[in-house]
């Protein structure tokens, strides 16, 4: 089975490539710029409008929703609301990436509106950030365990459950689960933590990758894949006196080359 | 006529170093700070205050102001009137970048306001956002014959005698139009397209450039060719194994290290 | 005594390395991924929220707080004072950086709130931006002596005594001055004014040094010595054909690269 994951998700970036889907992001100041430019490398096509008066008509127009819990705003969040309730009429995915959301009360409480008000599709996210929504959702946040990695797949599961969504937990290994299937991703490295926005990006690629089919579980798969790959070439193109700087070109540079064999040959699932 | 046009073209670049002119901005999230290093590059000085309490302070001190309409909100829209207001007073070129005009009511309705309330000076954007234009100032909008290269020419004098500025249509082929004048640029290449912003910072180089004799049909000439001669060596340089990322630091790159003997030589204009 | 400030300055980076302190920031949107970045490639940890439902949560779990003039309006600045009276109940370092303010009332009025209403701890900026805030402190602004070299470190003495903080006036020499203490920097070049955001960056770097000790005077010293060293590692990189673009990675490079040893040897301080 996992080598079929592994095939349909490469399989997609072609497709992806052939119709250029549109991604609507309403997201942090920080990352906006990263995530454009990923959206584009990895051949999708972005746009950011975050006003209430008009990200509707963009929503209508728009193959997935980023919604990115980072800098929230009350102006932002009206925003997202709105965009969010126009992305299910249309069916198009919702992808919520719930930037420090245990962090916050105005995080907490919007992430709750969020999963009554509108249908996220998938969350991306680390393990605290997912802990928290565990939290709210009712389920058994605060046990320790669940910091073991052993446990973090029954976690996943059960916050997938929970949520009604597939949940994507991005760590050392990454777990994708939809409440019956579920998949490890051991690609990627540790630079990645050391930039900005690698977080942030990744949720771009997997609503890119969800757009193609509307498939959200192989598209999760799928975008943190190619971000873990991209991750791996740049680390290894690096010479003597290169550092984050460097890094952070070179896993543009390994998004815009990634070919489907690439991804295929170089993700490594179970 | 055009040999000159070219020479008056790469001579403003020294003058443009001479002088450092200040450049207001009031512009999107995404592409702000590929502004603010485009202008620094190519040697003006870029300013991006958008509080309606201080944007008049900023453009009194300015040599040209840049409105983008990317990711437009209530505020943000206050603010580019305000300094619009002063730059017709002060007598400094208003440039515009009218992003994804037709694509919602809120550009449109903004866009129509910014014509009748101010004196814009030039406009750069794509052939969709122009046709867009075209529509509300009573043009003829929706005539398909205008997608046709040939067409398009009469298409940009029309909308610049229409709008009473000068406007540069970018695409394959680069067209800036005054009325009267016509201008042809050949220069520039696809990956151009493959990064956030590189409209947004053409519509900045167009800015610098018109900035310093307030000369704005050979600003416009310049900026354009500016970025596609850039966008050239940017290519050119790229080796093996790099792509999308090391591209758009090696057009940066570019932009620094222009020369108006480069700009002259490589510029391509008809 | 300035062996001893250098040995002290260089110290701090194995120790931030150590305890990777999260540094709060309310910034503008020109530099925001850039200060992100260059937090994180020093070994420290940016936050970024800027609204006033959750600035004081933030700022109750960082070891810094840096306040950034670009860009103000009155969401921003209100959400400055809530985090800057939550970070002198903390006892945490409030690093400013009054970017701008002498060119606008509102820039004007909110330092000098900002100097009423909170504990600021170390200023940096230009020598424009503290003249402009030696102004409303009552000092002697407008003494144009002040622009000799031989006179700015008596002024920014004055001017620290005035405010009661650490100044830190950027340049071609930099000075620190406690009011009682005074250090020179010789380090750094001209290619750091030729890109966007190292002021700020700078900024960030002194709230991620002075963060760890809560030692303001040695924290400004050494992460603008960082700044310089990086600037100058960076420059001596750059190849023919390369320019500001690849500079500004190479910077970020240099920062993430940076050894205590390096940072001790090329500082060059007095």
């Amino acid at each position: 089975m996992q080598m079929n994951i592994a095939q349909e998700a490469a399989a997609i970036l072609t497709r992806l490539r052939a119709t250029r889907p549109l991604i609507h992001h309403i997201t942090n100041s920080v990352s906006i710029n990263d995530c454009a430019n990923i959206t584009l490398a990895i051949g999708a096509s972005p746009v950011m409008a975050d006003d209430v008066q008009e990200v509707g008509e963009m929503v209508a127009v728009a193959s997935a929703l980023v919604l990115n819990l980072g800098m929230p705003n009350p102006r932002k969040i009206e925003a997202m609301l709105i965009a969010g309730k126009r992305a299910a009429q249309k069916g198009i995915p919702i992808v919520l990436d719930p930037v420090g959301v245990g962090a916050t009360k105005l995080r907490m409480e919007t992430a709750k509106r969020f999963f009554s008000e509108m249908n996220i599709s998938v969350v991306r996210g680390n393990l605290a950030e997912c802990k928290a929504l565990l939290g709210f959702s009712g389920g058994s946040q605060g046990v320790d365990c669940i910091l073991k990695e052993e446990y973090k797949e029954n976690f996943a599961q059960e916050l997938a459950q929970k949520l009604g969504c597939v949940v994507a937990i991005t760590g050392a290994t990454d777990i994708v689960a939809s409440g019956s299937q579920l998949c490890r991703i051991h690609n990627g490295n540790s630079l990645l933590t050391g930039i900005t926005g690698t977080g942030c990006m990744t949720t771009s690629l997997v609503a890119c990758f969800s757009s193609v089919n509307r498939e959200t579980f192989i598209g999760a798969v799928a975008g943190i894949a190619a971000m873990g790959v991209a991750g791996e070439i740049a680390e290894h193109s690096l010479k003597p006196g290169e550092g984050l700087g460097t890094f952070r070109i070179r896993l543009m540079d390994a998004i815009s080359n990634m070919k489907q064999e690439t991804l295929l040959n170089r993700m490594k699932i179970s």
